[in-house]
């Protein structure tokens, strides 16, 4: 299999116990021209018990109220699922859990970046067959100086030798974590690759995504904002949609500025992105897991304790966070 | 005098020596209420002969050409008119004779800004006298680890006893070339200020300009976005238009972009958004004012050379520039 | 147990299954007092062969090499040893190899660092088991805005109830990688932790190092330099040696510069550490482990690939590597 | 004249409204080569009065304190001068201000940097007119996209036609204020130059020092440590001095810990740097001038008010500065 080959011979063959070939070749072939990735997508918070173990009842729970909402789907181990902080069991174990918890019509989408090509690749794979339709694939940042341009192209095409499971694998760059901006001329030209359908960017530096729409046109090439504190700027220059972790918290909002944008009304949508700057800047950036988690409370979310050495938050920061979504109007 | 208190008639009468409160309570409390400063302006190159001395017959073949095209008016030693290169006479020489090559009914916003608070009230002064409508003034930088939000909000309020020549004060944020983002909180402490009218932000973060729109509302406080790879972002989220040093090359394209906008036609936005990102990298962040001038020539402007420590750029570094404006359909 | 807990009753009872008791007391209750750190080890590379599989054939070649070498140990997964691409068998497997290649006398410090806290406990205790004497545990870094102080002693003070097994714990800053500098004061905090012996840092500030020295003095802690770039200005201001890249390749070379200075030769020393620099700048900093890997061919050692997504170097930076070796005087 | 141009022909014809060509001459000719720059220097602090004026009483009271203390002479305007708040016309008296208050065996060295090519070879033919024996000029900084290695070498070695006035030159990197860390290669082509005597440093990083005093031997090229902080580290790996801000206050510390060094008492002089280091960090990086000045009342010198827009610290800094200067043992 491949972190993201196509053209597979003798898959039947090849791949007795694990995906079905008919599934796998339309994806391998074509479905990367099919699949759709646009829409509102949250990256879900993962719940621990006290204990830090994973909580499986309670993301039930939330699951389930999350699917009232018109999501597009669901990010598993994004940033704010706290995948990093996550066993390779339990990143694949969540994967299969949640893939049983949403309705067919929702796509999932896990996070299978890690450190080292070959993880990567096995990672892919595992998601794939945990239920995933795609993987969300984050750059490797550990040796900084050496992850030139070279080494993101050589990561992002890496095959393995008769293969055949895989899924469209969707690029992502949130340099707040990682340091790593991926360069405009690594995106373009993974944007040519077949099995590479899009881009979730976590930057925040709308004018690179519109070169990048620009760039990328007849690539059928997809870009999701990965934050709702420039979800319409990225509208306006030709995003699709977006993974949003203030989406755990205000779904029905983030769903309602991607519909006021479609519907051209443009005065309402900018209202609304004005407002949800204070308070996702709270619950991403500012305090990052430990703020999300808490707020998630008020809305009628499971959210709990993260995992050390992620820190909880203290009376002071949790009213910060509160006046921010009270002075907007959420609370 | 103050770094912003207003512009006054009968200043012979009015400023012996020393300030009459009775007018200056009026200008304090409408002026600042009526400046409109929406609208595109070209931060102008300053142009120079071969031995780096100020030319101004090609400054004013520039200006005659520029006066062609829907311009609000003109910033004078934004970053792009090398005003930290100019002596402090030459500052005030340069927007006295560009207040005499303008029209009336454009708007000359002078840059003010010195690394001292009591060089930069005095060169307000000297602006103000020399024509200047409104300012332009950059957050001082020199000692970074001590300019601290009371630094600067020290710096953009202190007052000199007994003055009388003001304009209104536009901040100006610049962090590629100053390192210092001026904070959201800080801007909005100043928005209350009589005089300070407005922002120039060329950090290029439309969140955090959505955000200030948001909570500047009521303040009568103005945006100006200062680059037009996120102008179009920029507009949909508030903002009233913007400083653009692409405008010295493609001021109709801009001021096009502007139009589209207002008029709601969005998808043709987009797409004029999309294009001009490429080549405003080049003459902006990625070449600097080397680079600005050099695409001047080939739209009929003078260029010419830059003062050193800015270099002349290469045969190669200037195809590059070429290519970025011909891809996208300006060349 | 502990990432570093110590004083622990009942030890025999407690921990039926691990770690044999007798061997682990001295270590929690005295050892961290008695552990003498002090002396140059090499951060050993990991051998691989073309498939990216370990080579313990190759391992074991280099390792009777520098067995000739007075190092006073050897570090197993700094970031040398690209233990950031090794699954978490793999490192306990490698640990345990080398741990029966050495003689007695040496000392084995493993890296035991994972992003979450309770990775890092596990993988401490497995270290432990595998013949660590010492663990080295860096900075967490994923979600960098929230690795606060606080953060920093939660991750590197929290203990698992009733365990036993454990072993002396290094602290490692690596800002370099994971762009968090461990503060002085968090360090000054954790040396009086009583298994907490000491700090790796390769930050290369020699002033802090001079500071925590002072600070420190009393607590017993031990402060490795962490490049050999800045090995004698450490040892000036009263660091006690060195974990170096560079000693994979030039290992008596850095040996020596541990024994003029102790000796006194300062003039002698000024030299062989002006020397040092420019080569070690090359396989460290400048190409990273690919760079590395190439010079230790040159000195006799297997280099051999990398993992992906680091990449092989070129031929032309080869040879900048080589004139820096050669520049110098060192081939 | 030239920033740093070297032998001159007919020097009495060419220059004859200016300085006297017989004290020019050897500079020229042959002082770059004799000019010792070694030993310690305070950065020395301008007072100010309560209205902002340069108090020139005051700074004689002060520089008749240090002419007891063995200094190697004076920098005026160094980053601690608040050169950057000075006029052009205070920056030139400042100097010969100064050049009448100090021994002829003092060495004067001013800090002449400017943004602009063209105002730095004016203000060092000022600045050597008013009596300094050297510049020091730091690295331009505005445009920092465009501060390539090839506009630091045009902007360090541009020159004037037909000048005569000139002194040598001592570069200045401070990354801290500028951003910039003036690169080793632009070092190395810069210490060939006939007029380029030296480098102060004060980026604190003593391994690009030591490979810098490697690859200038033989160019008679002195570096000078630009903080106390690493004096001691900077001495054992070849520079020849330092400029340290904390000899404004600990004047007779800094000269001890040079003579320490130089007497081969290496313990004592650990020691001592280790001490240092605490209080240094308090009145240069962490609370900057403002900190500085405060900290020199308390050792019998006038400290005063700083230019705006620097603030008054408060009275909790105030104590913070006081505990490090008592915990360290020097109050």
């Amino acid at each position: 299999m491949a972190l993201f080959s196509r053209t597979l011979t003798n898959l039947a063959q090849q791949c007795k116990h694990a995906h079905p070939v008919k599934s796998v070749r339309p994806i391998v072939t074509s479905a990367r021209r099919e699949l759709d990735i646009s829409g509102i997508y949250p990256p879900i918070a993962t719940p621990f018990r006290a204990d830090e173990s994973i909580d499986y009842g309670k993301l039930e729970e939330n699951i389930n109220k999350w699917n009232q909402i018109p999501f597009r789907g669901y990010v598993v181990q994004g940033s704010n699922g706290e995948y990093a902080y996550l066993t390779k069991n339990e990143r694949v174990e969540l994967v299969s859990k949640v893939a049983a918890m949403v309705p067919k019509d929702k796509l999932i989408i896990a996070g299978a970046g890690c450190e080292s090509t070959r993880d990567t690749i096995e990672m892919t794979r595992l998601m794939s067959q945990a239920g995933a339709k795609a993987v969300l694939v984050v750059t490797p940042c550990f040796y900084k100086g050496q992850m030139t341009n070279e080494a993101m192209i050589g990561h992002f095409t890496k095959k393995k030798k008769n293969s055949c499971h895989t899924v469209p694998v969707i690029l992502y760059s949130v340099p707040g974590n990682t340091t790593i901006d991926l360069a405009p001329e690594v995106i373009i030209t993974l944007s040519k690759h077949p099995n590479i359908v899009g881009l979730k960017d976590s930057g925040g530096d709308v004018a690179k995504l519109a070169n990048l729409v620009y760039k990328t046109k007849g690539n059928n090439f997809q870009i999701l904002a990965g934050s709702a504190s420039f979800l319409l700027p990225a509208y306006t220059v030709g995003c699709v949609g977006g993974v949003l972790g203030l989406a755990n918290v205000l779904g029905h909002e983030c769903c309602k500025l991607e519909n006021l944008f479609k519907k051209g009304k443009m005065e309402e949508a900018m209202l609304l992105q004005q407002r949800l700057v204070g308070p996702n800047v709270c619950v991403t950036r500012r305090f990052g897991v430990p703020g999300l988690k808490v707020a998630m409370e008020w809305f009628g979310y499971y959210g709990g304790p993260t995992r050390s050495p992620l820190q909880p938050i203290s009376k002071e920061t949790e009213e910060i966070i509160r006046q921010a979504f009270k002075n907007n109007g959420f609370l």
